[in-house]
């Protein structure tokens, strides 16, 4: 089978296809071509099978048609706008985010009206499509409703996914992921960015800031973590979704206290000492808006998994990112 | 102030430019204007200002923009091709239902980039947003998940409004209208035609077909309260919404057998007589994978009202619709 992947030059998106090309099979059928998009010419991975790179905004007119073209079986849709840049840039965040969504599922449906085609889709989502007020808790019953941008445009291509779902046209799964933690790569500025900085810094000794107290509580999720679910996610039957097609994904529901401390038992107080705080009431209010845990029975339910505790976490970072072997 | 009303050739849009001149003022202000715009040009109503009535198709270029040029205060989108339709012509029901209510939105944000314009603008969604599996009562925090392309869109489309309203483009509310009944008119085909039908003939002396059991059970309200909804909408101060800017109107949780007793009760037996059961599995299938009741809790505190039981029901269709004074 012919997989595509759109974003694949993103860290997600390139942890994804080393991912396949390791499995080397989806649903029990040989993958025997990676298709790898994105805006810029992603890198090519080494594979026994077919790799193609392109460079290809599913934005652009008769972009998304040309990598459809190419019929794959399976296709992951991770590209997307980041949050912040969504809010900064309203026109272009609704133009990649929502029309490139659009384009690239109107491309699917025409595809089929030649000849059959429904191939299994699925898109990554976010749990900033939940918004005020917020339960400490968040069940998989309760209403969506976005606070940015960006949460808005994941939250209406979640609905197309399940319309062109529900109507034959491709076999679509949405999977909202929790925050990534740790990301590996140097500090940006997303708001978010600290959720990882003050453990991958610490780690290899370097120091971190943490904008925020330590009380604050989020939902997390390691990039291993985040790969497993996409594959499981083309892997699953989706008659077990009904009609709802987006699924919150597992998480770990911890504090930035919870986090330094599986830091201190991983790596020493010492590695504690190199965070910094500093206090940004501006980041604070951002953070104060977002989700904090969930209960994400469907997809355990599912056979989603993430990580338990936050020392796994970091544990996973060491051997995927530091190449350290996990020692117990 | 000047008022817009898009969709107003049809039984709403008619009733509520009918009412607005018969109130004389929004928000305290008195109304200078009216623009009725609608597919196919509406009729003129009698009023001491200005009426200019337009045939838009707001899903073609320009249109949208045309109307905006006029820069409404209030805003009512009621158009939209109805739910078989949407779901008949998958392309046609994207193009009105979104890209139209899109192009709306977008000619009143550009409109904005010149010179400061930010219309109240009120937008009829439906309750037909929300999906299996659907709990007897559905409160104001369970998810939406629609079942039609019609529910996709009426969803998608509050999305947007809560974005360009929380940006400040304009200031929006979604009104999600029980279904109406007592519609007057003919009988249509319609899967929910028979909620309206098995009243409005047999009130004057003609035969219904009743194609569903007389225990389903469905939310309901007469369009005399659809057209105050609105209008207590387009009054609001939308601050109490917070960033939930979509509210599932008022109505009346009632059973066709809870129709018929109320029918007995002010026409007589001899009025119940003239229905006649004929059971359509077609129908009763669809009408199983509707919404049946709500905890409206948001809308009654927002101070929207729906009628108390199907007797009012009856007795607005006899006044507004067939001049008969209610007697008690």
């Amino acid at each position: 089978m012919r997989v595509l992947i759109i974003g694949a030059a993103g860290m997600l998106g390139r942890k994804l296809a080393t991912a396949l090309v390791k499995a080397g099979s989806l649903n029990g059928r040989p993958i025997s071509g990676l298709v790898l998009a994105d805006v810029i010419e992603p890198d090519a991975v080494a594979f026994s099978g077919e790799v193609e790179t392109l460079d290809a905004d599913i934005s652009e007119p008769g972009k998304a048609e040309a990598l459809v073209a190419r019929r794959p079986d399976v296709i992951f849709h991770l590209a997307a706008i980041v949050s912040g840049e969504a809010e900064a840039n309203f026109e272009k965040g609704y133009r990649v985010n929502l029309d490139g969504t659009r384009a690239l599922f109107e491309a699917i449906r025409k595809a089929g009206e030649t000849e059959p085609y429904a191939p299994k889709l699925v898109f990554t989502s976010s749990i900033v499509v939940y918004g005020e007020p917020l339960p400490e808790y968040i069940d998989d019953d309760y209403v969506v409703a976005p606070l940015t941008s960006y949460g808005a445009q994941k939250s209406i291509c979640e609905t197309l996914l399940a319309d062109y779902s529900r109507r034959g046209f491709f076999d679509g799964i949405g999977i909202r992921l929790p925050t990534i933690s740790i990301r590996p790569g140097k500090p940006n500025r997303a708001a978010s960015g600290f959720f990882s900085s003050i453990l991958r810094e610490p780690l290899i000794g370097e120091p971190a800031i943490l904008p925020v107290s330590d009380d604050v509580r989020h939902w997390f999720a390691s990039p291993r973590a985040a790969i497993a679910f996409m594959i499981h996610a083309a892997n699953l039957d989706t008659r077990l979704l009904g009609a709802r097609r987006a699924v919150t994904m597992p998480g770990l529901c911890a504090t930035v206290g919870d986090q330094i401390d599986a830091l201190r038992r991983i790596a020493g107080e010492d590695a504690t000492k190199l965070i910094r705080r500093q206090y940004d009431p501006a980041v604070a209010d951002i953070i104060a808006g977002w989700p904090r845990c969930f209960r994400a029975e469907r997809a355990e339910q599912l056979g989603f998994k993430a990580e338990a505790d936050f020392d796994e976490i970091i544990r996973v970072h060491l051997e995927d990112e530091l190449a350290i072997p996990a020692s117990n």
